[in-house]
């Protein structure tokens, strides 16, 4: 192996910068030639990809986002765009690939694979949904994004003696849910892993009213059962004691500078990503697994949503 | 004046306690006995009132919200409600009140100052609309929480691509579009005080994306001439070249720890408005003027809006 | 067993309040009664001891410090204050004994298990020192201060072209230097664990300038073999290229609000710690072990110190 | 005037790159050519020039430090290499020349002013220290790092009963130390524009014991009459109740990104400093005088010191 490729794919997340950082460095300090692929698998059938050295991933640990970008591309989830990616690939002189990213970024890796060429994975994402890694680079940022954000409408909803509803990403999973509430000290949290009765949110609402609480928090997961609104509406027909608001966090989630756990995380993914291509491995994702570094084959990978522990739903509940 | 009130009424804004301690210690200081007023004119009429010592300040600078708590109270709009509230003032031995709070609120100490009662009004506002004082307390920190939404924001937004329509606080003054907007790097700011038309977003947008940005960021306040989901869809049904999303901020706007210029702020207006009661005036707020502090009129503060600066919109566009 | 009592002892760690709340709110969701003791052993022997419900915790989870306080003890390392610790205990009608701090306070907590008292500690510790635990409560928020300190700078270094020099703490453990290196992207790290020569710091200095580097940053640990004022004017004294400026992160490290993952792990560690006790465990401590909460006798966990990862110093290699 | 050119210059300080990116926009957007001088007026000896287009100056607004880079020059002290810079900026077509810096830096300015060049200062400085503007570029956002730094040193104070002599920037200027002192709940300010008792220090930190305080805070400038070891080894000598403990903040003071206020301010001066050189204006330097941008001579800014106001003294005494 002589040229490895980096991309980073799908949704961004704070971390594939340092990601980047660490797979171009890992690899010019083992004396590989290292290009980068802008904007993921659509940049790879572009063509638009341009070689790397140390300089060019100067002063971007800190920062959020990828500077090689990503997008979406239809194109290559058939086969001939899969073909033509793979043309690029040689074309190119590239002779193995590390795809930062989610799930769906991860089954283009599986298609280069399976067609013989050398794919690591790196999981990134920050609702943390990905199997096969305890944490996938971004999610402890938004971790921190969320709880700062729920740290301050405390502030202002105890200040009115308030209800509030707060919507946080996770289509699939709860994790930033169930975390963020924990951390965040919210009355009840809404994931999609478990069912739920409207009737039992508001009374967790007129609960804290009763105990003479200042406010309620409540977090909503993007894929909740009932969406935002819709709580939102029942708490207001249903006298809960606190005037009920919303808000939705949005994407301020997905930026931000990235904290030192996922700067670290994403700097031993890289390193292991390319450790893994020099080893001649191919077809798996390098993850976080009871704190040191593994790998899991990225079949595996994606044919599971990694769900919220049980152990982080008792705790809310002695805790909350 | 032996005994002062003070009270925090109307939305919450970063800084309030801030301005609670120094109007406590300083009233202290001066020997006078110190009444804290919870929940605004509504702990009036209920009579939510509790003398107040250095301790009941202590740690409370760095804090968001307010100690005080605040609501809305439609019956001290009444006359009724206005005299129980002088009644409740005189049965605690009130002499005189420090009403902390935007328009609605200064507007309550007008009544009682109209009674004949000593009121003297210090300006908490995110949205700085309040005349007479350059700067109203919270409006730095809200500034600044915008300012690093919009940071994060153009990570993901130059990562995808994409044109961001981010909503900020502001019904009729569009002071946080426009001075988040030049500190966020936005293309365009959309503000109750400019008309504009649709067709003129969109063609800033486009220019953002022929000019080869790799993003274009939109800032519109809540109370532009059309709302960010119009301008959303007017440009999703226009071809502009980038993808568009909107994030609405929101609560988080309100909430957080108090800057240094609000703590500072706050602090100096905490001890004007003490020292113009004991200097037995009355009717008037405190406010920051031309870097010091001064005073207005209840009544001027009150009758008018204060408008962004047409410096700013200049500058605007020589820098964006 | 129906009362048990919380302390925090040693240096205060960033989570130790969440860590506090977590045993209270456990307890009490399991019926039992707890009593908080102040300043550590030094309170216990003084009776410095209150019971605690729910609300002594609310609104502390994202405070830095300890409510609690901390102090030293030399008395209670004698049998005498140590048996006084246990008297004090009875008399309080306190069953069983969650200590929150370090190696000396796990060694307090030893003697009392010793004497049949039981015993539950929870690592709480900047440095990441202790032996048993893969990150100790307060570390991340440490690392996460240090980083933001080295990425600002880094700004400063790169304007003046200089070298700056930066000691963190962490007299035995080189853990927050290698690591703070590592995310700070410094061009070499000074820890306990490894000798050095001052020549080779020369060198790497020397280098980063040839190379046309705009500065260079070394992260110098408390208990590196040669201390930061020595290493400065090792560096004065031969011709680096960079003028050498040096900089004492100090006490700051210890303070600011907890981290996400500070505040999750001391939650973990606080549920699972009145749970040991509640299964008659006794003389353990409760630890991160590989992503799960385990447990580790305090013998052990006091015998031996944590070590920085081999894999951490070779990132450094391939990444610095 | 066709060509302007734009240096920092001194001590860098956070908000240089928005001042630059303002001057470089406004000067663009009015149809002149702008070149950036590297290293303040050492690059300008050097030749060290190069032309600005808006895109060199795009995703640096956030940035801390100068993109610019700045340096000493003692070479430009003398005419001879004042006669040198003059001959430069001819040969590189620049007409007017605009000096973002402190001090210093403005005299140098003074120098090309007396030859006949135009030039225009903006103040940068995070003492505050510059006549002639309320406030200088960095001030705000270094007072909010001091502020933080406070903020977190007081929950360790708190959590082990210290008292905490915390050094600041501020070699002539009490400001950062005196408004630090205030928004950080010291409980003294030490600051070269007062002199003072060691004694008084004491009996101080004794009072804050004595009235049963948690921890005492004292704020050192840099230039205060005794420097922060000595008043720590009196403090030390004599019973003062608590433990005392120093920390010298250094140079993260300089870094980090720039506040709202920062980058707004230094916006504003860039686009007045501009403007003044279009109007025909030299040896003047812009600042903000009571809210508005006014101009104040070079000579007259740099003849004297900024004093701290007796406003903030008093302040402090009231709520301290």
């Amino acid at each position: 192996m002589k040229c490895i490729g980096v991309m980073t794919s799908g949704g961004d997340s704070p971390g594939m910068n340092a990601c980047v950082r660490s797979v171009v460095r890992t690899a010019l300090a083992k004396e590989l030639t290292v290009k980068g692929i802008q904007r993921g698998f659509a940049g790879l059938l572009d063509g638009d990809i341009h070689e790397m050295g140390r300089r060019d991933v100067s002063g971007i640990i800190q920062r959020g986002g990828t500077v090689l970008q990503t997008a979406r591309c239809l194109e290559f989830m058939e086969p001939k765009g899969q073909r033509l990616g793979l043309r690029r690939l040689n074309e190119e002189g590239i002779d193995g690939l590390t795809v930062i990213g989610g799930d769906g970024s991860l089954r283009g890796g599986i298609a280069l694979h399976k067609m013989g060429f050398p794919v690591v994975g790196a999981p990134g994402s920050i609702d943390n949904d990905i199997a096969g890694t305890d944490m996938s680079i971004g999610t402890d940022t938004t971790l921190n994004t969320i709880m700062r954000a729920l740290d301050a409408l405390r502030d202002t909803a105890s200040s009115h003696e308030r209800a509030f509803l707060v919507e946080v990403m996770g289509r699939k999973c709860g994790y930033l849910a169930a975390v963020g509430g924990i951390l965040g000290g919210a009355e009840m949290i809404l994931i999609p892993e478990a069912a739920f009765d409207l009737e039992d949110v508001a009374h967790a609402v007129q609960d804290a009213y009763i105990q003479g609480k200042s406010h309620a928090l409540i977090v909503v997961a993007e894929g909740a059962q009932h969406d935002i609104n819709q709580v939102a509406e029942y708490l207001r027909q249903h006298e809960v004691g606190f005037d009920v608001r919303l808000t939705i966090l949005g994407h301020v989630q997905r930026g931000g500078r990235p904290t030192a756990f996922d700067r670290l995380l994403a700097t031993r993914l890289g390193v292991a990503a390319v450790n893994e291509l020099l080893a001649g491995n191919s077809g798996v994702m390098v993850g976080l697994q009871g704190g040191e570094i593994g790998t899991i084959s990225l079949e595996e990978a994606t044919s599971r949503q990694r769900e919220v522990k049980q152990e982080y739903l008792d705790l809310f509940n002695y805790v909350s």
